[in-house]
């Protein structure tokens, strides 16, 4: 390794003097905007600056660079800092800073992949380790690469739990090229945050949470240049460097001491001077920082379409739970590239993931009881697109991880949710297990594409289009086996749905998924028998919704659509099918779903119980011809 | 104080007892149900017994009496062994076991509180410490009274950040009525936890985070006794019990040692001897145990309605945002009621709960940036309806907390969940910080009433009608100013629409809420100088929506209505709407809403931009004319 060799004087003046560059971009960027946090991006000048121009090995000019060391920013409201670092990096021209926040810039509030030197949007806070967390996985075990990660957090997002399932994660996995810097500033948003400038207890914590940590003066820029470099040869554990600093630093009197300056610009009235008093402190000549280069050792990454080596293996009639399909089907898409990985929260041999897992125990990631964090580092493991992970739990536990999934479309990632043991139709285990808002949380999620196959053949496209689709993709898997409808040559389109069963003097158009496809096709089968006919749709993604498809069968069935759903009324199939025809004037549509918490029971007496099975479905039917 | 008495060999031998007695229950249920976990109960048997029949103080014959000691049994998947417990305690009928997880049985799969015996409802994992805290932390702040909150957790489920945000919070208010009991019993669901039975690891966690933590052998019922005695003693923190545990205890052979029991029943072809092993094993002569009397020393609950004391204080035409309305509510029924809390995740200068913090300082809750343990704290605090709590924080944050909020819908909880800063009205802050999802998410909810008031006043009523309605109440506050627009008098009920600009040729039916009412309201004004009326309606309650009047005015304006939100398409005002008219046809219902993810730039900027200002609804209007 070699020993430490204390930066010169020169160095470390050049340190300090950008260090102040870093709060005066801060300064006159958030008073060009009128908003933002120049008090917060103070408490980290002196971080940025040792960070960005002594320790961090980089291309400057190619910031997403396979082979660069990876930097995030968790406490996101300090990205002017971040923008000013850029700017002295020489990416950002100094200019733009001064329209930060503007409609039609790039430096938004919070910083977002819009730019290059972003891999992750931050700004909901206590985010930024889990990601990190995932970048260092894929270093280290995937890529086998020597790029380190920085992650920089702020104290007050040390409340969130998230911080902890990371800090947890990074010391099981021994992530030794991973280092978090807690920016402890003692200032919270509204007060101070709870340990204050106890230093010690952060580093308490950490230590029990199985990291390396030190405790530093946060704007002594040669003990952090040290602290950094010690980090380096630290090979057991991850380091944390808990840095002690205050908020507004470089500022005057009541700034720095004072609750209350948080998310504020510097008064108009008081802005020259403190930009003069800090300018003076620079001692200049300017000297140019080049950072290091890194290492050219991590692969480019093969973008070629990742397909199935040979069509699903099933037959018409095979009986096949979804979230079994899921399983096998990641294992042959893991057979098809290296690219493939895996993660699951302790759930594996109840979602199948464990099949992956059996096949490519290279490329399978247990996350434990973790939810939000898995997500984090699967958005971690599919930045630089290093990766096209699939992250899967029970539905309903990805619900603890909305804040994230909402924040990975702002992020701009590519990562794939799979969420078994969706609905009623789970049967014993009762409602706490039961995902009946899952549809609702990812519909509502603006990048995202959701998958609700109904047999093993689409369940299997449904991961091969996931894997090649941009944007957040949910598959939502269900728990009972249900037969194979599709033969294995089947073509599946995202956003094209099957009609499954039509007649030329089709009633009702009836739209089911997963296990109430399968209801409407045994209703189908009922009503036949009576002399009724139904065309029965297979939409097959939820969103985008085959709305053209749907208008047809409607109108072909005299305006008539029922859905039938195993999820809250709210938010579903139902309210999707709603909005793709409210347009369309003369088409009524009946929603079958569950309307209220449900229960323990066996699956088909909690479909009958809800209103979701055949039964429902033939009584639904018949009484749109009673009317 | 007094000091520390051994418990007779007679007491010990029959806690013993009673221990195997809760396994031969538990095995018996889980048998009668064919699914369950019965190893999971095993291990906590001894930690069972002794709690319920040697240290807690409660009457067990009225198990959601005021004065009893509170348990929360964090690892809901025991619930077998929960249900032991009130069997011997008399409460539930030993038979009622073997009707375990049927569908007309309460004792389900999960605790709920169906069952006057659980407070909380669990199976998410990592939820009921959160909960504890808020029972403790009103058991010494707001009762003042001796009874003490026991919480039993497993150990898989400390991966959960959750219990960090609980452990963090519990020793900063230094609740010391608190215990939590780790139940180390090594395995997870898929594979051994990540500590595996490093009870050390775990202790060493918890003293970081400020708890008084020992560890102890959990089978043996002496060390049991004298662990929780020494907790009450001990007056300065919570105290931790780690007590390391085997999954599947008393069971045999590769029950014990082996992964792969996790949610299984014993084989029917083993359960026999298994049983005759356990019974054989008690020394009986069957003791009954009577467990000690809380003392009397909680007030019972006021049920009286909550009023405020007098109207709203404002006028038509005055400025301000419902966010600040809000916290000027909430200040107003605080000086109605003591009942009436606050809680808040270090955001309380932006939704304005300081305003209640200033006024009435003594009942309200900072919980820091930890949303998820907010929403638990307040689920606790509202229990027994000792408070009537209400959380809030930016709405885009409590998505965090969407799967414990999805669970406080199964644990009836009548928590008020308030979401400031919703949508892109919100500004330079960028996409991060802005909700566009929470209606999605709380309408999903299907106990909650969704408040999306538009004005101060309305605001103030919907804060009233929030704190005496059953269920989750959620109530979605914008950051900008408004007009007042409703008089002081005006009266407002859940599920009842205003229609606020109405004509006897209205073209359109337009409706809004919070920001794009007002947004509608400028549409009217500008399109009737152009001789075209359109009909206005603020729907003040997004669900219940106000069906019967929206298909009135509907049918008023040619079957046409325009839906414009501040929100992501999906799941909002306008699938609420679409959803309500459904069934009705010749009413078409074009969207206006945000469509992608947003960024940063001015308030009124964006409202055009992302096609939800009053432009975009002239435009809109407009459209449906030249169709």
């Amino acid at each position: 390794m070699g020993s430490y060799h204390k930066p010169d004087e020169k160095t470390l003046q050049g340190l300090k003097d950008l260090a102040n560059k870093l709060r005066i971009h801060s300064i006159k960027a958030t008073c060009a905007s009128n908003s933002g946090h120049p008090s917060s991006c103070c408490s980290a000048a002196e971080l940025m600056s040792v960070l960005f121009f002594h320790t961090m090995r980089y291309k400057a000019d190619d910031p997403r660079h396979a082979c660069n060391d990876r930097f995030v920013l968790s406490k996101g409201h300090a990205a002017p800092v971040l923008y000013a670092a850029w700017v002295e990096a020489g990416y950002v021209k100094e200019e733009d800073l001064l329209n930060l926040r503007k409609i039609d810039c790039p430096l938004e509030g919070h910083p977002t992949p819009k730019l290059a030197f972003v891999d992750v949007a931050t700004g909901s806070l206590g985010q930024g380790l889990g990601a990190a967390c995932g970048m260092a996985y894929t270093g280290k075990y995937f890529d086998k690469s020597s790029y380190r990660v920085y992650c920089l957090l702020g104290d007050g997002e040390c409340s969130e739990g998230s911080v902890w399932e990371a800090m947890a994660f990074a010391s099981h996995y021994s992530l030794n090229n991973l280092v978090a810097i807690l920016d402890v500033n003692r200032l919270g948003q509204s007060e101070a945050a709870p340990l204050k400038h106890n230093v010690h207890a952060y580093q308490e914590r950490c230590k029990a949470f199985g990291w390396n940590a030190c405790v530093v003066d946060g704007h002594d820029v040669e003990a952090l240049c040290r602290a950094l470099w010690d980090a380096e040869q630290f090979k057991e554990k991850p380091t944390v460097i808990v840095a002690k600093t205050f908020k507004g630093r470089g500022l005057e009197g009541e700034l720095v001491k004072n609750d209350g300056w948080h998310g504020k610009p510097i008064p108009k009235d008081r802005v020259g001077e403190l930009l003069d008093k800090l300018q003076s402190k620079n001692q200049g000549p300017e000297k140019p920082f080049h950072p290091k280069l890194p290492s050219e050792d991590a692969a480019p990454v093969d973008h070629t379409p990742i397909l199935l080596l040979t069509p699903p293996e099933y037959k018409i009639g095979d009986k096949i739970s979804t979230r079994k399909a899921y399983g096998v089907a990641l294992k042959r898409m893991g057979d098809a590239s290296q690219r493939i990985v895996a993660l699951d929260g302790d759930t594996k041999n109840s979602t199948f993931s464990d099949i992956f897992k059996k096949a490519h125990p290279d490329r399978y990631i247990e996350c434990f009881i973790a939810e939000q964090n898995m997500v984090s580092v699967a958005i971690g493991c599919a930045t630089r697109d290093r990766t096209i992970p699939f992250a899967s739990t029970f539905a309903a536990f990805l619900s603890r991880a909305y804040d994230h999934i909402r924040m990975a479309a702002i992020s701009q990632s590519n990562v794939n949710l799979v969420g078994s043991h969706c609905g009623v139709s789970i049967g014993e285990d009762g409602p706490s297990q039961m995902a009946l808002e899952d549809l609702a949380m990812f519909r509502a999620i603006p990048t995202c594409t959701v998958f609700y196959p109904s047999d093993g053949v689409s369940t299997e496209r449904a991961v091969e289009l996931a894997a090649n689709t941009k944007g957040v993709c949910f598959i939502r898997t269900s728990r009972p086996d249900t037969a194979v409808i599709y033969d294995s040559g089947e073509k599946f389109e995202i956003g094209k749905a099957k009609v499954l069963r039509q007649s030329d003097n089709d009633q009702v158009t009836v739209i089911g998924a997963g296990v109430t496809l399968h209801e409407a096709l045994t209703a189908c089968d009922q009503l036949a028998k009576e002399g009724v006919n139904i065309r029965v749709i297979d939409p097959f993604t939820i969103k985008p919704l085959d709305a053209a498809t749907i208008v047809v069968c409607a109108r072909a069935t005299g305006g008539r659509v029922i859905t039938v759903e195993d999820h809250y009324k709210e938010g579903g199939l139902g309210e999707a099918v709603l909005a793709a025809v409210g347009e369309e004037p003369g088409i009524v549509v009946h929603q079958l779903a569950v309307s209220q918490v449900p229960r323990s029971g066996k699956p088909q007496e909690l479909l009958d119980m809800f209103g979701i099975s055949a039964k429902s479905i033939v009584a639904a039917v018949r009484r749109t011809f009673a009317n």
